[in-house]
């Protein structure tokens, strides 16, 4: 690779170059969405630049004010470089110039933020923690490249000497444990000190960000490019921080192929970086990201991360997919990408995005495990999500072989997600809830069996970190999709072996979810399999007793003891129906093929919970006691149509008349009648065949 | 009023006339929403005539085939019928031609229904209960006009002689006390014998509908005008119901005013049914009808006889405000009235409509209580809902003086309306479940007080039909607006009086919810006023004494049984602050003026629920015991913003700092400071001053 480049550098050429600039300077005079954007944020920069400048000697933590102070200063550098740029009115060059120099004051006279936490490797000046230092720095070097040429040379020695190049120095020779991690904090650091260098001419810097600071490639960008995705492009923790943590990538890597594209950058791994702007969007489903691990909910593709992805992506591929994907998303970037973006869609050239049915490696060799979606586009949009991944660190959640499952633009069998009110104070402080720990992260929370009342791996992260399920084969196909994974170290002596299928029943004009879960050991064991469905309880094929006089929590650990047991029942022998009623106006039942030794357990979310943070949300639960062999067998339909405000109510009860299954060897048969239609569903659960699924019609 | 009309009316001459069926003519020839709506039906009509005839021997009840088959059939003739008109394309008169026939030969072999209900007054031959049999009519008898131009004589008098007259005579001298009856089903019966009337020149007829069949003015479609709706066009029943209503009224009042404009029916008592209409409409929020008494809460300004009366409004009035509610129906009916309303958003005429704050008297004389709608557009869009209204019949809910609050689309303070999953089988076969009498029409279920845990009037229906709140003083302007209302027999010997307003306090850029809730007795009784409030529970200024391990229902009557008690505090003497958070992302505190004498109970909706029926909201109590007279005293204030998504909260506490109210003889002085700003809010409570409200800003 060559490591030179330009000593005479111009500016800018980090995220925007000179080329882009005159490309929007045009841009900005004709009607469409990027004058929009560049008037709407012209308005507010007039405003900012408008107050007096405040660089306050830091004091405050997270959340107070000089550290807010000093987040929003480098966001308003930022926008009124951009505004220099493309207005050329002093005014904005001014307002970063003098911002700049007030930092050049302050720096040089402080030292360790007085909030930084005791014995951690990684404190700050600006701010408690370096972290949000090299946030700064990614910012505020980029409104610098912005504003250089409308600086003095006496005015650039003093911005670079006393504060650009002395937090530079700081986040790589001053922190090298954080600069050299492979970790989402290193990617900001690197980022930041990579891009200086390229704005100071300072090579060293570039390459020590791209190889480690002795520049063996044991840490730096490249090793984080190589460690952090899969080769699919997946990030362990999971698509709600894969969004955050693509944003340094995508911002260094622009930077580099802005100033030295014989770098290859975004075709380095086969594109990795593009394939991870792609798992990010290929991880949601009407618009919000799958809530897997620590993830708030309400987290989708118009995250502004995600923006400057898909419009980094766009400028790239010009896929029309993705243009689909940033008119949602209904904001426009002013860069040379983003004008990309905003004139592709005053054509309309959006197409939809190709979602599809895929199994996302997990780990950087994409063999620890997988997170799995099926898609089926057959009598409404569908999704399922099995989950046979690996912990993915301290946010994962001890979920192995879950599932999720998505019809009609709504959730249907869920995952609580995080526990968190964020920012909210009266909520313990805005931070993850306890109720986090004690009930969302444990395996009673999930769509996957509980051994004996304990959560996978007893709870122990660590010990989570160390294994991941095997995927044995995933296969999509004009019949459906169709997976199995396997684990036998969430529980000791326990084999967990699930198989998902989401069946394409064209006859019928919809699909349906099909569940096998064996659970093998020597011993026996008491299995917990929750279904947390999201609706209204209709009706169930047997009569359930219900505690209507007197609510007990289920359990005292791992989460029971925030169940309300609702109800019970121990069905006969034969198909045993649970229906409910999801917001979207459609019916759900899940058809359980039972010998008479599954009780159903019916709860209610809610108990010990003294402040009211948890969601009071349902489910039920199959049990079986003292057993070391069980096969969990389901399949879930959706059907029907509710709509009062039209009143007429349509196909509320289930079309599933039979469902058998047998196992013929490596053959698993399944006899499914629905509505008169008899199919046989045929899995082979040997791993390598030609075709794992096949659905005859008769 | 002229009663003769002419004996060789032109066809069609009912909602449609001949001068209309030109102007449509020519409009389907063009783009535009009336030709888009045109095609569609075509396509829709097309389908059904290409199915055979079917006009079974009626044989089932409501919902069975027969009686579904005939209710179809009226629609698709009437539909036909149009098609007829606006194509002149044969096949699809003959359609309609050829189903009259096969009802001409059936109906002089059939009696009585099968299916009636034993003792009831109002069987049908052709469905079970005569009201469908009115609603046939009026369909058909358009259907009839509008292919009557196609019959031979020979054609004519089959039908004529062996259907349409036949069921006009049975609904009108056949069942005299349904036709005279001044109650919605006589409004179907006259509307359609009326109509037959006009089509088969039987002016008799049409006195007869219009003014009892002994045309004395004691029932008829006049009397029904005179007594169903109050002076402001108020429907007792509720929107729910209003909407249903409407559909008769509007229908045979268009044919009127077609037939005989000298008798200027829609200018009749000051213009009552297009008061009706918009009234129809002002009892809506975010397009969905305020749901109180039996009411399911889908339903909205969408309806189909909304529709109808929205478009026949408009063909009156002109009125852009109408266009805007059309807009938002987005249906396009194929009458005259529907091609001004299709131009008019052709042409985008509309205005948004201009929804009032304004107290829609109860009763035909407008003095059995009423209705209150107050709204603030100040910081977002704001309606409260005030119902010191008339029971409202059977459909009525003991909720005298209970209020509803809406903000930012959602319900915020709400009513659970009717507990019915209507038409699901599994759900008590469609109908109202048990728990809509032991749950939803039971006071508890109300945010209202209740004394001594037992119901208005003690859950006694006609008791309750025989006494209506008080309105004292209902009064809108610039400040906000104020009501007071009492009522003294819902508890014997118990004065219950409540003063509401929406105050507008424009120094912080929004309104506040006051309530101020007097009740006084001679005895002493245990009062309770619940606030059934939607969203998740943030914070108290109190500690709350939570059940974390076990739960007991509050009560074993009157509704109190299917609320389990999950906690309970009694706050000292001061504000009481409760905080949730709605899923519109918004926080609302209610803060609570106590002396140390209330006590907070947290109740979850679900006790004693055997089948899952109810839904499992939220509410808080204010409890006071053994006390004769207490007044309740709060300010419910929206605030802030919860945006996971953008990772953002705003405004998470209250600004609410003081509290204060006194009485100076009829004043009622509030001392109210909020976020820095004090204001001094002034309810005179003489029931006719000035003005009621003032508000100083100090
Ligand atoms: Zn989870
Ligand atoms: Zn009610």
């Amino acid at each position: 690779l060559a490591t030179s480049f330009s000593s005479l550098a111009a500016h800018p050429n980090l995220v925007i170059t000179e080329a882009d600039v005159a490309q929007m300077r045009a841009a900005i005079q004709q009607p469409g969405r990027f004058s929009d954007a560049f008037h709407k944020m012209q308005t507010r920069v007039d405003k900012e630049i408008a107050q007096p400048i405040r660089v306050p000697v830091p004091k405050d933590g997270g959340g107070g004010y000089t550290h807010e102070r000093h987040k929003k200063n480098y966001q308003q550098m930022y926008n009124a470089g951009v505004m220099y740029q493309l207005t050329q009115q002093a005014k904005y060059a001014d307002f970063v110039r003098d911002m700049l120099l007030a930092y050049a004051d302050l720096y040089p006279t402080i030292g360790l933020h007085p909030k930084r936490k005791v014995k951690a490797q990684n404190p700050g000046k600006l701010f408690w923690q370096s972290l949000n230092e090299s946030v700064w720095l990614v910012y505020t070097i980029q409104a610098y490249d912005l504003i250089y040429n409308s600086l003095s040379q006496a005015q650039i020695s003093k911005i670079e000497n006393q504060i650009l190049k002395p937090v530079a120095l700081f986040l790589s020779e001053g922190q090298p444990s954080t600069f050299n991690k492979v970790h989402n904090h290193g990617t900001w650091a690197t980022a930041g000190v990579g891009m200086a260098g390229y704005v100071m001419n300072q090579p060293e810097w570039v390459e020590k960000a791209l190889y480690d600071l002795d520049k063996s490639g044991k840490g730096g960008f490249i090793k984080q490019l190589d460690v952090l995705f899969s080769p699919q492009g997946y990030y362990t923790e999971g698509p709600y921080y894969q969004r955050y943590a693509l944003m340094p990538f995508v911002t260094f890597a622009k930077a580099i192929d802005n100033n030295q594209p014989q770098r290859h950058i975004f075709e380095y791994r086969n594109g990795v970086l593009l394939k991870a702007i792609n798992t990010t969007i290929e991880l949601s489903y009407a618009g919000l990201f799958f809530p897997i691990n620590d993830a708030i909910k309400s987290k989708g593709i118009d995250t502004s991360e995600l923006v400057a992805g898909v419009t980094v992506a766009y400028g790239l591929t010009q896929a029309p997919g993705l243009l689909d994907i940033a008119d949602k998303q209904k904001q426009i970037i002013l860069t040379g990408d983003g004008l990309k973006v905003a004139n592709a869609l005053d054509k309309h050239l959006e197409k939809p995005y190709p979602f599809s049915s895929i199994a996302f490696g997990d780990g950087s060799d994409g063999k620890q495990g997988a997170l799995v979606v099926m898609r089926s586009q057959l009598g409404g949009d569908q999704a399922l999500l099995f989950k046979p991944s690996s912990q993915g660190m301290g946010h994962g959640h001890f979920d192995k072989l879950t599932w999720q499952y998505y019809d009609h633009a709504e959730e249907i069998v869920s995952d609580y997600g995080a526990a968190r009110f964020l920012n909210v104070e009266a909520k313990y402080g805005g931070r993850y809830l306890p109720e986090n720990t004690s009930y969302a992260k444990q395996t009673i929370a999930h769509n996957t069996i509980v051994v004996d009342e304990t959560s996978n791996f007893g709870g122990d992260v660590d010990l989570a970190n160390q294994h991941a399920p095997t995927l044995n084969y995933f296969e999509a196909g004009s019949f459906g999709s169709v997976s199995n994974a396997e684990i036998r170290s969430a529980y000791k002596g326990v084999l967990l072996q699930r198989t998902l299928a989401l069946v394409k029943l064209p006859e019928l004009g919809q699909s349906v979810a099909l569940d096998i879960f064996d659970v093998n050991s020597d011993d026996k064991h008491q299995l917990d399999l929750p279904v947390h469905y999201q609706g209204q309880l209709i009706d169930s094929s047997f009569v359930i007793d219900v505690n209507t006089q007197s609510l007990k929590p289920l359990g005292q650990n791992a989460g029971y003891q925030h169940l309300w047991l609702k109800g019970q029942a121990t069905p006969e022998s034969g198909l045993a129906r649970v229906t409910w009623l999801n917001k979207n106006g459609r019916f759900y039942t899940q058809t359980s093929l039972v010998s008479g030794d599954e009780t159903f357990l019916f709860t209610q979310l809610g108990a010990n919970d003294p402040h009211f943070n948890l969601r009071n949300e349902q489910a039920f639960i199959r049990r079986v006691k003292h057993t070391s062999n069980h096969r969990f067998i389901s399949v879930l339909e959706p059907h029907g149509d509710y709509n009062p405000g039209k009143e007429y109510t349509l196909g509320a009860t289930s079309n599933v008349q039979t469902l058998d299954v047998h196992q013929q060897g490596d053959l698993t048969l399944v006899n499914l009648k629905m509505a008169g239609f008899s199919y046989l569903i045929v899995i082979n659960q040997d791993q390598k065949p030609d075709a794992n699924l096949e659905r005859q019609f008769t």
